[in-house]
């Protein structure tokens, strides 16, 4: 059989997840909590069981955690959804993006991504017959430039996938950006997927600048969000994407025959758990905390700190250290020094290395203790 | 926007469940049971949330599930997969059939599907560019029609999906019938996908034929898996797909850019609870007692037993209470009769309407007397 996807290999998290496994080595490179999520949320899950939700949820999910998610979009960021035909449960935020891109994407259109880029746009965008056109975002800052998206805007422009809080950076796309984002998407009448997973775990007193909040923008965008990321169980794999009317029509007409419908107990849990938004609100001090702490282990390293603003991922720069590219620094610093970590080019589409790792601080101190030790003696 | 998929609409399921609701009706139309899981299996999922397996399961599943999978076929079908290489578990079936027509299918394919059809083959058929080339199964008995197949089979054939035991007939290919299957998929090089969700319901002494027993049917084949028909819990959303490594390693370029992985805990509780084969095997016995007792009580009924050999889904043919179309037999059904079925032309993409309606058993005694009841009104 001939391959349809010649080029696509295994993913970056399992190669680096392997690695780290078969090297004993601390795993700061998938980006996952090594501590345990809530009790109280296991606990809903189990009582979802014994009370018998153990057969097929609606399609576009259990309709409690619908009218949930609602009121927190409406109280967070000011725009109201409709439970019924704005919003549907997934299985994770990549399944939520894959249906996204699935719904709308033809061959022959071009979709516009700001590399570095979470790796499951461009597999999914040429699945679909489609090609990426990427804008580099450059360090330190990794701010977007609109001027060079506009110019690389063309006829065959689709659609444009944005990430904020942004994996690998940590850089959030500020109220200009959401507002060039909304001209342009307006002007050239592009749908546009705004992945959202770390909304809840932003620092230094930042805002979050949800697409919901810019309502022109809103009515062409889907936005996915995690409840992995933030109630600390990405082995759900639950998630959501919320859309509106038009476009949320053509994302189930793909969700029911790749899913159908996903986990009805943990949805009956999540739709519990949710009525009390300190749960999700506190995130951002919390991780907040992990970061600071992390960083301060580290101000004696030759490792210069990326300034991140989101996400539990944190950049190192190690052009100070050495000049190898990064997947053999990765490589070596896995084998020869017991850490994991991803190695960013392989989030770009563009061939640039910024000699730069991320690291994962989603882990409990003493793990974070450890890693900076090691760092600190390169 | 203009639609990818003008055609689509909710799901039958979907439609015949609201439907059920609103009107109160007993819902024997989307197949699920009415009863429990097994609570044995339920704490299990428990443990193994409160263990702490509650972040990212490996992209191919958990292994001590796939090695139990690999050990239940290598016994019921004496062949021998690769628990690495060759098994990768999915949220549902329904997903590993997405994943395994997204890996092979491309624009232009022809694509060989027995109907009456379930409903998720046709529309991922044509998210992928191909087409399906239907062959009907005829009542009363269903067989496929071999000399028909291969009159229909093209140059641009690429793949043949059978579904056994088949929904909603229960009829079930037989020996010939997977040679004959075998043949023509060597002779005109085929991918083979092989719905085998009922594999462990079927009745009357009869035996699955799995595409696995087949060597050089196994070859070329995916084989698509449910736990949720299995163990009573549809709304867990796990099943699975196996296939050669040729095969798998495209399937997996889709998976992990599909949902990367799925439900953690679950996979860990049902890498133990198949420990003991008992727990699937007497499964046929279970739902037999069901079908029979069924049976018996629509001996006095005018509507006319369709024979089956297994899954949960027995047809009644309706013609001598009525001429209606099944749509609006079944909708009758629902509404003045309170009780829903699913109507089996929606299965068909050929036109044809044998008065018939699918009924699901997997349902408490109590709910299949009153079901009975309002049958023998009629
Ligand atoms: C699907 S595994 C990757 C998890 C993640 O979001 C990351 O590490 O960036
Ligand atoms: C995905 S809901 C449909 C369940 C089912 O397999 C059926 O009713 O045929």
């Amino acid at each position: 059989i001939e391959s349809k996807f010649p080029n696509t290999s295994e993913s970056i998290f399992s190669i680096m997840s392997k690695m780290a496994n078969d090297h004993d080595a601390i795993n700061l490179s998938q980006g996952f909590p090594n501590f345990e999520s809530d009790p109280v949320l296991i606990e809903m899950v189990h009582k979802a069981m014994v009370d018998g939700h153990n057969q097929y949820a609606p399609m576009p999910g259990d309709l409690k955690l619908r009218q949930a998610i609602v009121h927190k979009i409406e109280h967070l960021y000011g725009k109201k959804y409709n439970e019924h035909t704005e919003v549907t449960i997934t299985a994770g935020a990549t399944q939520a993006i894959f249906c996204a891109l699935a719904a709308i994407l033809s061959k022959g259109d071009e979709v516009i991504i700001f590399t570095p880029a979470y790796d499951c746009y461009e597999p999914t965008i040429q699945l679909f017959g489609a090609r990426s056109v990427p804008i580099q975002l450059k360090p330190p800052f990794f701010q977007p430039d609109w001027e060079e998206v506009a110019e690389k805007i063309t006829e065959r422009t689709k659609m444009i996938i944005i990430n904020t809080p942004h994996n690998p950076s940590g850089m959030l796309f500020n109220e200009e950006d959401m507002i060039a984002l909304q001209e342009l998407s307006e002007k050239h009448d592009l749908v546009v997927v705004s992945d959202e997973v770390y909304e809840h775990i932003i620092f230094d007193g930042y805002a979050h600048q949800s697409a919901s909040k810019f309502p022109q923008l809103a009515e062409r965008c889907f936005i996915t969000a995690s409840f992995g990321k933030t109630f600390h169980n990405t082995g759900w794999k639950m998630g959501y994407c919320i859309a509106p009317e038009t476009l949320m029509n053509e994302f189930r007409k793909v969700h029911q025959y790749n899913v159908f419908c996903v986990n009805h107990p943990v949805q009956k849990a999540l739709a519990t758990y949710l009525e009390e938004p300190s749960r999700y609100l506190q995130l951002s001090d919390f991780y907040q905390q992990k970061r600071d702490y992390f960083l301060s282990l580290l101000t004696e390293s030759r490792f210069k700190i990326v300034p991140a603003k989101g996400t539990y991922f944190q950049l190192l720069d190690y052009s100070r250290i050495s000049s190898e590219r990064d997947i053999e620094f990765a490589e070596r610093l896995t084998k020869d020094h017991k850490l994991a970590t991803i190695p960013t080019s392989v989030f770009n589409t563009l061939d640039e290395d910024f000699k730069q790792i991320r690291v994962c601080f989603a882990k409990t101190e003493e793990t974070l203790k450890r890693a900076a030790e090691l760092l600190n003696t390169l």
